[in-house]
């Protein structure tokens, strides 16, 4: 064997003990609300044929896929011209790829089992995907999605069940102060279309997503220079400059756009969402850059973190239409689940700590072990959580390891402790320490646990 | 967009629903139960550079690993020369791959993290991994393993918690009739030394793995036919032919290998354990493949069923000496978590069973969805699972959904329902149906999810 020196793949990176401790406790909570909502996960294989991912996420996405290099004599399809054409040399000496994102493994698990699943399909997943992207702060090559989709439903049910899903999830990660902004894109085209402007759509689009970011002046400025006569320009700015209820947002748009079939139904849309669920806040700024989005589209920020978007999504008109299958609409939602590990591990909210109900066993001497091995066993059979460490340390060096392990009790057994089952009980939080029997022991614990 | 025909790629698998609720069932498992015997969780990336991984796992096993295409200008180093060259121009081409397997990984995080970890460090890893074989029936490209390793220790104290630790995990996922079974190298290392066959150490650990499937008679034949001498075959087999209790066979190896000094430390280990845990069988015809095992090593099979090993491992001298990291003793053990995920499927444990507390809100018309919303809330403030079906379908429709979904209970909503506070309560696995109100409907669910 050569020695190599350890090291990271480009972009990618090892997750120890302390944070999968914060990455499962989200994403169990993740699994908990989506199954509260009646959501049932899949998940897709790592590796997908190339046909099934390129053509999907544009050019400079297509660029970005990983691909697998074929297995055994990847050069047998090849001869030495192929060297001159590099993309014909590629697909002929690689045939898979890297899963890039969720929606399009989603659109071919719904195409092959259209007579397994039952229609609405209500499924998530949460799974990693990868991108060949120039790795930089907070960008990884390898990284988490989390997506929620119904599909195969046209229902406004499903986003004022949407809107429920988010507030609970992010009640429950203690995420509060946020804000769920929604618009429709037919009423972004009706604003195109009562100025003119249906051919731009897709640039106006571009420009209104800007505004978050530019604020209004500017965006004002960049439709000027983009040659937009002023008239124009007034009554788009104007649009965004309205401020109001959702009531008062709604009726205003209305009038503005009303000589737009497709405007209107945008609106109608939304007042009748407002029917059922209007906890959500009208931006009509909000154009997300998807152009596969027809309906509803929705963002999540937090008023408090400028950490950017935490989750959004909208409603597509067919999901599955490039494998052929046809009239599949949905709706789906994805969450910056790698986004809301970093929030939560920068407020270090002690539920995150690891080994809340632990208890380390230690020893004064090491020929107490298989006394320990008991008293494990013991403590285990009630649901405690122990750690005791195998080999022969000082009890210092034993509690050392407690605190660099997160773990909260020290139990320390001795000869005396045996005989007179009266164990020295510590709390490395606060160093507090008492003397205790198994039983006290197993019901402070258990106490804790129900605490919780 | 082309039109593609949805495929999977050759090897890979869709987990849809029903297979996803088996799948987390038993990962939540493994990972309540390493918890309480202080097993952390790490996660490795997907990709390592290549160098980390070829050279591990032999000629044979480096042919398996996919590898990554560059991403970019892939042929930038190279030229049309190397063309002649596949293993040279792969090496060019491709600098990173998948990974393989969950140990080489682990021994590049802790040679990479000697600062962060305390030793003994206790790790569990529970992620896919990528193999170019030829799939087959219960083989694929994609699948999970599960693997819990002590670094840094070499006490017995392992062992022991070991053992406990695969009964207790069993016993959770009620697979009754395992053996445990445990042997040491250097016991084997002595009948080798014993026997004058030292140097066909390895040859001779091969032919006593395929005693288990062989049979002992066909064993023997295979000895004289690799030309091992009458006296040496007679004196091994004996060995494989005793029969009796641990201290009885520990007694009996103490005798033949008295002459060996490796023999004899094998057998203090063995007696060493057996005095702090010995719920273990000795077979001394274990010898488990890989080489890099130096003393204890044990697999564990089901009495009841032949579906191979469930789980084994054994004791490493060294785990991260490839990465010029010395003294790093450990012992670990590897669940065969994807033949686990098979057995269970088979069991049809009605544990399994998915959306156990949930509850599909049926209506009797479509504008009676405004009041499910109501209710779907209040129902799932109490942690009710509910899911309730987006579009205007016929109530015969939404109980087949119930059904297809293995949702357990509907409840109906109409007008007189929602007036009277008196809701049908229908039990999907037996029809019978009460007249509750929503409160005694959530005591009803409690009650279900407090007895589970």
């Amino acid at each position: 064997m050569n020695k190599v020196k350890p090291s990271l793949a480009k972009g990618t990176r090892d997750f120890g003990p302390e944070e999968m401790e914060i990455r499962e406790y989200v994403i169990n909570i993740f699994k908990n609300i989506f199954d509260l909502f009646g959501f049932r996960s899949i998940q897709t294989p790592s590796i997908e044929n190339i046909d099934t991912l390129t053509g999907n996420y544009g050019d400079e996405g297509d660029k970005l896929i990983f691909r697998i290099l074929n297995s055994g004599d990847f050069l047998k399809k090849s001869d030495e011209n192929d060297f001159k054409e590099s993309l014909k040399l590629k697909s002929k000496i690689s045939s898979k790829a890297l899963r890039y994102d969720l929606t399009v493994p989603l659109a071919r698990f719904v195409s092959m089992n259209q007579e397994k699943i039952s229609i609405p399909f209500k499924r998530y997943q949460i799974q990693p995907v990868w991108r060949a992207d120039r790795p930089q702060k907070g960008r990884f090559r390898e990284f988490y999605q989390c997506d929620v989709d119904y599909i195969g439903t046209n229902s406004i049910v499903c986003e004022a069940e949407i809107i429920d899903l988010v507030y609970t999830l992010f009640d429950k990660l203690k995420i509060y102060d946020i804000d769920f902004k929604l618009n429709n894109r037919k009423i972004l085209q009706g604003i195109a279309e009562v100025n003119g402007l249906s051919d731009n759509f897709n640039e106006l689009c571009v420009l209104i997503d800007k505004i978050d970011k530019i604020g209004l002046e500017k965006f004002e400025k960049e439709l000027i220079r983009k040659d937009y006569n002023s008239k124009t320009v007034k009554s788009i700015t104007e649009i965004f400059n309205f401020n109001g209820s959702n009531l008062e947002k709604i009726n205003f748009i209305e009038k503005v756009i009303s000589s737009s079939q497709l405007g209107k139904d945008g609106v109608k849309e939304i007042k009748k969402l407002m029917d059922v669920n209007d906890n959500f806040t009208i931006d009509f700024s909000l154009a997300r850059g998807l152009s596969y989005y027809t309906s509803s589209i929705f963002e999540v920020k937090s008023n408090k973190s400028n950490i950017g978007s935490l989750c959004g999504g909208g409603r597509y008109d067919n999901l599955t239409e490039n494998f052929g299958l046809k009239d599949m609409p949905g709706i789906g939602i994805s969450f910056g689940i790698e986004r809301i590990f970093e929030l939560l591990k920068e407020k270090k909210d002690p539920v995150l700590q690891d080994g809340k109900n632990k208890i380390l066993l230690s020893y004064l001497d090491s020929r107490y072990l298989p006394n320990c091995l008991v008293i494990a066993k013991k403590l285990r059979d009630e649901g405690i959580s122990v750690d005791l460490i195998s080999d022969n340390l000082k009890l210092k060096k034993q509690l050392k390891y407690a605190n660099k392990n997160n773990i909260p009790f020290v139990m320390i057994v001795g000869e005396d402790e045996i005989k007179s089952n009266s164990f020295t009980f510590k709390s490395m939080e606060n160093g507090k320490q008492v003397k205790n029997s198994i039983d006290e022991i197993i019901s402070t614990m258990k106490s804790l646990k129900s605490n919780e």
